[in-house]
């Protein structure tokens, strides 16, 4: 018998496949588009759905086609137990409460993981390891289908968070969709200002640019749904924010003018509020960033050179835990942080700078 | 005698010190805080000055302080040429231009370089490799102050890049100093929350959050000057970024109702906007994100596991062009990405694979 059923193979349904069967499960997998299907079973997330039952189906389609299609597969009676990962929970909650002939044997949930690019093609196996993955019972939901999606987001190697409906989408406007929405309008005003910038400034761009416009690269009809059917919630968000820039503004077009003390302590104000968010937000996965060390050495911009490295690094046994190469081109040489434990990196350092290689400051 | 003098001895007076000094500079270091040139001259920048005369003046002070540093030092004919470092020069410049006696002598510049940590402890020699310079000469500048100041940016391995105040102070404003400004506004947000964010809603933050909020930590006091005394250049931007914020804000107003074609069409044009202007960021430096491809291969989570990979990699003669690990505490197996560049990464991925590694998906 099917274990799971996978119902939309795009990004996380394919992963979710992939991540089933690397535990050893029977997955079928089931899309409107037999493309998807094909790459999805391609690259071994299950095989195409016969139209039996299972013991759990994932709907795992764009939030607006998600209640409707959960309905549709209860109706034929494919299994007992349903979920699926919608980025927004009390929309297609309430949607299922008005459609189903049995709501309690639906529970919504969220694994929070995500890639750049969309599609059966860009599912991985290891996406949801270690993520959160939030489960959003109902009040009435039966047992045995919260126990059926607890068990499937620890299959798939995330981390269960219960929260109810409501409060997944306020926490999730926050710090997910706020943070896309001023992703695409900081980016968005590059699009307005024509070539003079894209010849003239561009080259004085810096990583900080990069970074705070990396989400505004989404997918614009997934988060058209994702941001309309959660706007009750997002909204509040973006109105403090524009009342923080509102303010922000007012002081700038004092200082404009000519110095303005109550002004400038307006602006160390804003500043100094985003200190404290900032120190809130966590930056490495179930770890602060102080478990680890970073070591920077110059490097040949080489093939091979990276290599040597490494190898020099496994030879004294420490483990890389992240690597950022700066590649400069037309520079003969580069620099490469390693992110080691904390405990590593004074013998590290000191073993390496012993043997040739030029270890900068931290 | 000396060949430069730095006055100020933060992070990035400091850095130009290690900078010149590796190229076998002499290097004089001044700073009204003795402690900060005793941390300077102990990591080896320079020599704390004598009050003899230097090549070059480089003043590294905050903004406000910029002119009346120079001017001061200037009087006392400690050096034929001056430049500064300061992230605003129009300001600076109509400073210098009121006060100096020679303006003509100082030029002023701006490394595109920084770091999340400040102060003497937080520099680093290669800060300013393969970076932007800018090189902001008024009219009337003396061509030897020029020449020095684009051969310091070059001995400190930056780029000179020669704009007017005016054009760099716009560039930086949307850029540098609008990026600042939306991270802090979204990060202050989560100030505002509470604890209940804090202890229900954090554990379901992802790494966009992260990203976005990075420079939310920066410096109060000096982005409190660098905004105030760019303000007439951030404000535009500051409003248009508000007026995009409003005009999604009132779509879903709406939304929040009822749905609105009309609104929906408002909210995809937001985010394609997003679209385009993030298409035009260099997310790598001198190239955009089109020349380069990512490969994502499984490897053992164990000293050695890199370099075996690398290994292969370079006797492949494909260079790689930056790392990331994905390390996941607790689990034997992890993925790096691999990006090279785009013609390398289909033979690389077919090379790997035939020798057993585990080549993901894109």
């Amino acid at each position: 018998m099917t274990d799971v059923l996978v119902v939309g193979c795009g990004l996380i349904g394919t992963s979710i496949g992939l991540a089933l069967r690397g535990t050893g499960q029977v997955v079928a997998l089931h899309d409107r588009d037999d493309q998807h299907v094909a790459i999805a079973t391609q690259r071994g997330a299950g095989v195409a759905w016969d139209g039996s039952t299972a013991r759990l189906v994932v709907v795992a389609v764009p939030p607006r086609a998600t209640a409707e299609t959960l309905v549709e597969l209860q109706r034929r009676d494919v299994a007992l137990t349903y979920t699926h990962v919608s980025s927004v929970q009390s929309h297609v909650q309430a949607e299922i409460e008005a459609l189903s002939p049995d709501p309690s044997a639906i529970v919504g949930s969220h694994p929070l993981a995500g890639r750049e690019v969309s599609g059966p093609g860009g599912a991985v196996q290891d996406l949801f390891v270690g993520r959160p993955w939030a489960i959003c019972p109902a009040n009435d939901a039966d047992p045995r289908a919260v126990e059926a999606v607890v068990a499937l987001a620890q299959a798939c190697g995330g981390t269960p968070v219960h929260v109810d409906a409501h409060t997944h989408d306020e926490a999730v406007a926050l710090l997910s969709h706020l943070p896309q929405v001023a992703s695409s309008a900081l980016a968005g005003l590059l699009s307005f200002s024509g070539p003079v910038v894209a010849a003239e400034a561009l080259p004085l761009a810096g990583p900080g640019l990069a970074d705070t416009t990396r989400l505004a690269a989404a997918d614009t009809r997934l988060w058209t749904e994702i941001l309309s059917l959660n706007a009750s919630h997002v909204l509040p968000s973006v109105r403090r924010l524009v009342s923080q820039l509102d303010e922000l503004a007012v002081a700038l077009e004092r200082l404009a003018n000519e110095d303005d003390e109550q002004a400038l302590r307006t602006i160390t104000g804003f500043l100094a509020r985003g200190n404290v968010g900032r120190s809130q937000v966590p930056v490495k996965r179930g770890a602060t960033s102080d478990a680890f060390a970073v070591l920077r050495v110059e490097l040949a911009d080489e093939p091979g050179a990276l290599a040597r490295l490494f190898t020099a690094a496994g030879d004294l046994g420490v483990n890389i835990e992240d690597v950022r190469v700066e590649h400069i081109p037309g520079r003969p040489r580069g620099v490469i942080e390693l992110v080691v434990e904390a405990e590593g990196r004074e013998l590290l350092g000191r073993e390496l700078a012993a043997s040739g290689w030029v270890v900068l400051g931290a």
